[in-house]
């Protein structure tokens, strides 16, 4: 291993191209608009859009003079290689698509950060005892499969990610097709743990801790489980106006719902400050104004960062469901989509996370994150770290979706030194 | 005008030839099922199922000799000519599309009866002093326009039933179109009062008071009136993981229009034995698992036979939604798309009704309707009665809605003789 030159201490990403990178990709997938609000950006995974930031990353990489590489997963990526040809590889990066109407800083600047810190590696001549590898993550926010990239990298795809067992995965293997990707040979994105250092990411925070606390980095100890559901209730279909209103008589799938909805946002409130339940999606059949639902599809998300509290929450939850079930005469059919089991950050990749903020400066604090990222999948293969900034009054996913650009620079510093950290 | 021969007491409907077109239609457009439960009804408005029961319609009315006629809202009809050319038209019938997934008796027992009734006097020599025709009324069920075809007949039908407004009406004059009936030609369909004798209808109760009674016939007094609306509650699209649980904070759509779901309910059973309330649609945006509702569309339909009570009910129940809206911190933005008047029977087609079952000796009862009908439009123009025969259980709008046939014969003898009563 060559050690780190001290003048080391002194480097920082180039603000100016960082910036231009950031602007030009926030046109990309933007929705126009007409009166100085932020535009809505759109670029969901696989899109003609995501494809075209892909496009202009894949030219960034080349440009900046480092491999560009991807896999089966559709995962894109530039190396950077060591000079040693045994080195293991820091993957850094996050992903460059976004929900429907989303902002500009999601997953964007873990991605743009991570490329400025290995050019700057690059054209400072610095040489790593590890390959620094810039991932661009296939389909971050899940608009097919969430965490699909990563869940390849990881080795823990299954045939239900792909086929179609729970849902019609069909448009999804026909977006994959449409973008060079085979729904076949998405398994083979799988890596040997042995032949990585580890995972290293920056985020926005997505909450208001950092913001009200007025610190600068968050370095984040744990990454929250997640489960998701489709809760079903199942009622009798009828004409609405002649059926008598009791409850003995009408069978209405969205009465249950309803009820449940209601109570189950009571009882998360009332007992686990650190849970969080979201009902996203709601569809009833047969769907016209004169008939009784007969059917409701409620899509439900659980969240904690201990998985038996997660767990014990989850089953409770679910027996509130079966209550208003046979509250309102229904049946109800819960079926556990996805379990994305709560991540705790690698001590290692903490403490460089907060010796890169000493030196550089700027104040840090450890926190958890509430939302999911690739950093959870990659924890079940390799050390992760992940650094956050802050998030002007914690709003995401939704184009307000702001940090100052003084945060984004620390956090690209921080990125920065903590690869530099990792590396003596 | 020819006095009816007291024979006519006698005459009763073919009750084989009833049978066999009843067992014809109800194969038209069913799903097949494989376990022995009836077939599942599609004859959508205007679909190819709809157009083929239309086309059989009218060979029928051709080979019973009557004159087949169409106006411009679609509406298909037999007409029996009384030898006084300016006589005056009796209108008997009903619909033949159906619900999604609906039974084989709703509207179809209505025209078939009204076809075996003109068939049978036009067979039997009888002359009626009024032209006798047998119709086939355009959507019905509302799978477009609720009543759209007795809208287009009492001169009802307005640009936004047509136009795009409140809705997206485009598939709606593209299906016009494509059973050759021009959008903008609708209107056309108008009939002037002064050639109307009246409306009568034979129909499903959709309810269980006659089946509970064990009574054969219910004769309608008056029918329930209905408003159906868009309730919209706008709230703040947010990550669902990362933003706080607090009611403060979350400005959940879906929360606020459950809660809503629920009180209302609630509300109208605790104070309205005779408002109905049903939901019975709903969607959210932007409907992914991990974001916060932003928006919440409910549709929402009320009905009272009271004109008055019902306008207080819908009043009553949106200052609850106004209420729920707050508590949740959204806003509510009601949209009222239909409003049918409650509606009241011609006395004298009442009274000829109640004769009818006496002539042949079947127990009757008077009774309001929980459904919209036709007789609801149509008398805004003309006097109309309506015959209701027993639904088993009450179930309609459901491949289960059954009547038993000694009750379908009992109410087209009825209706039968209601037409002959009328004629007296």
């Amino acid at each position: 291993l060559q050690p780190l030159d001290s003048t080391a201490t002194h480097i920082r990403v180039n603000t100016l191209r960082l910036r231009e990178d950031f602007e030009y990709l926030a046109r990309i997938g933007a929705k126009i608009t007409y009166n100085g609000t932020p535009p809505a950006i759109n670029r969901l995974a696989l899109s003609p859009e995501d494809l075209q930031a892909r496009a202009w990353f894949a030219e960034r990489v080349e440009e900046a003079g480092l491999l560009l590489r991807d896999d089966d997963a559709g995962n894109l990526s530039g190396f950077l290689p060591a000079e040693n040809k045994g080195a293991q590889t820091l993957l850094v990066g996050s992903h460059l698509d976004s929900v429907p109407d989303g902002g500009r800083y999601i997953g964007t600047i873990g991605v743009l950060a991570a490329l400025e810190c290995a050019r700057t590696i690059h054209e400072s001549g610095l040489k790593l005892p590890f390959n620094l590898e810039v991932m661009d993550f296939t389909d971050g926010e899940g608009c097919w499969q969430s965490l699909f990239g990563a869940l390849g990298v990881a080795g823990l795809l299954q045939p239900i990610h792909i086929n179609d067992i729970h849902n019609d995965n069909a448009p999804f293997r026909a977006a994959l097709v449409r973008a060079g990707i085979n729904p076949n040979d998405v398994f083979n994105s799988k890596r040997s743990p042995s032949t990585l250092l580890g995972y290293l990411e920056l985020h926005i925070e997505q909450s208001y801790r950092l913001d009200q606390a007025g610190v600068s980095i968050g370095v984040v100890e744990a990454i929250v489980g997640r489960s998701t559901y489709h809760v079903n209730f199942f009622g009798q279909a009828a004409h609405a106006g002649t059926t008598n209103m009791s409850l003995g008589t009408r069978k209405d799938a969205l009465q249950g719902a309803a009820a449940f909805i209601t109570r189950a946002h009571d009882f998360v409130r009332a007992n686990y400050d650190e849970g969080t339940l979201n009902f996203g999606d709601i569809s009833v059949q047969p769907g016209k104004f004169n008939m009784i639902p007969s059917r409701c599809r409620l899509t439900m998300e659980c969240r904690h960062t201990s998985e038996d509290i997660l767990a014990e929450m989850e089953a409770a939850i679910l027996a509130l469901g079966q209550e208003c079930a046979e509250t309102y005469d229904l049946t109800m059919q819960p079926t556990r989509l996805i379990h994305m089991p709560a991540a705790v950050m690698a001590e290692p990749f903490v403490e460089a996370a907060e010796h890169a903020c000493e030196t550089l400066g700027v104040s840090h604090m450890r926190l958890s994150s509430f939302a999911g990222h690739e950093a959870q999948i990659m924890s079940t293969i390799t050390p992760c770290g992940m650094i956050f900034i802050p998030s002007v009054g914690g709003v995401s996913h939704n184009p307000n979706e702001f940090s100052r650009w003084e945060d984004v620079v620390n956090g690209a510093n921080t990125l920065l030194h903590t690869i530099l950290a990792l590396a003596e």
